[in-house]
């Protein structure tokens, strides 16, 4: 039997869409827990280049980088598909995952980790950013249409983490009156029974995230 | 018959990126020159997410982002690949493509277009990042092998246009002593008739790119 192991972090997006995407396939895989403060010999050992969690590694052989490591599951196991089959829609898909990783995260990361003038001009970024992503949901259910995709995956940090970190970082984003459609992909998003299972408890999470917030909060 | 176009700049390894995978599947495609500083409303209508060439026009569909292209292209069409077959190599193959783009690029682009403490900070960056790319490509002839694929067409950049940009920004990074592989896989590759083929006319890009120095000079 195959063996499949998952170097990760418990609260990380980056991480829960590997295992988030495993699960969709039906793979059994062992979950090793790293501490980022002090990673492993092994995790050092399967990613020298950028020593960061996740890491697939499939019968001893390591992958490193998400969207890589996504597309690497999607090609190798069968179950539910990741990304569509048409290769232009295949083309789209990656297009948006690349979109989320490249502009979105960093413009949220800087909105929620800054102060000042700084933090007010990338708040406003983050709102154009979603604005463009908005119009892409726009009459879908998921980014993968009917079912959740590629997008979907990637997009796990904007679907569930989001709403908690802007809420601890008081950051007035996503309001009532705005972004409609992506209002309602987060919606569907979180009320999809497979999603839910593979996100990390709340609670937990808050209290994770707090911690981080607070040391910010002082530090700056 | 399919109508391919193409919305690219002559002197952008980005664009001619997607020439060479081009050419490489033997497709017919048109070439549609834009000018950056005076975006055609074609350009800004097939790619309005980052406003950017190269944008691909397969019958009037529009696919933006390089590296999303050339595997369209290798979905696309038959021809010699572009990526392995076996989904292990293929995630190599995308870990280090992406590495290109998001580490090795723009640590050389920071160190060409900086002065001071700042350039000399990078320069050392570039020469790290290239060392790891000097152990990945050590005994074989391409990234791909024996034939070129997606790393040596991502990497026109560092193998072409590297070499010019470095002498006119009177920087030294690859000297005799280092980089032996790197080095090897530079001269592999200038002198593959097929690159060469593919790769704008030297005398010409020193000129354009001469021309960029001077103006970013008398900024300074």
């Amino acid at each position: 039997m195959a063996e499949v192991k998952l170097f990760g972090v418990w609260a990380s997006p980056f991480s829960r869409r590997i295992e988030m995407a495993l699960k969709l396939k039906g793979v059994k895989y062992e979950f090793i827990e790293e501490d980022l403060k002090k990673k492993s010999p092994l995790l050092l050992k399967y990613n020298p280049v950028h020593k960061q969690i996740p890491v697939l590694v499939h019968n001893g052989k390591p992958i490193a980088e998400s969207l890589v490591i996504l597309e690497y599951i999607d090609e190798t196991w069968e179950g539910p598909a990741i990304l569509p089959k048409d290769p232009y829609e295949r083309a789209q898909a990656r297009f948006w995952a690349k979109f989320l990783d490249e502009k979105c995260i960093p413009a949220m990361w800087k909105a929620c980790w800054s102060t000042g003038d700084e933090r007010e001009k990338a708040r406003e970024e983050v709102i154009e950013i979603l604005g463009i992503l908005d119009n892409e949901i726009k009459g879908k259910k998921f980014f993968g249409g009917d079912n959740i995709g590629l997008v979907d995956i990637a997009g796990n940090l904007i679907g569930y983490w989001f709403g908690i970190i802007t809420e601890l970082a008081g950051l007035e984003i996503v309001t009532e009156d705005k972004l409609p459609n992506f209002r309602k992909w987060i919606n569907e998003y979180n009320n999809c029974s497979f999603v839910k299972e593979n996100l990390p408890p709340k609670d937990k999470l808050i209290v994770f995230l707090k911690a981080r917030f607070e040391a910010f909060n002082t530090s700056k």
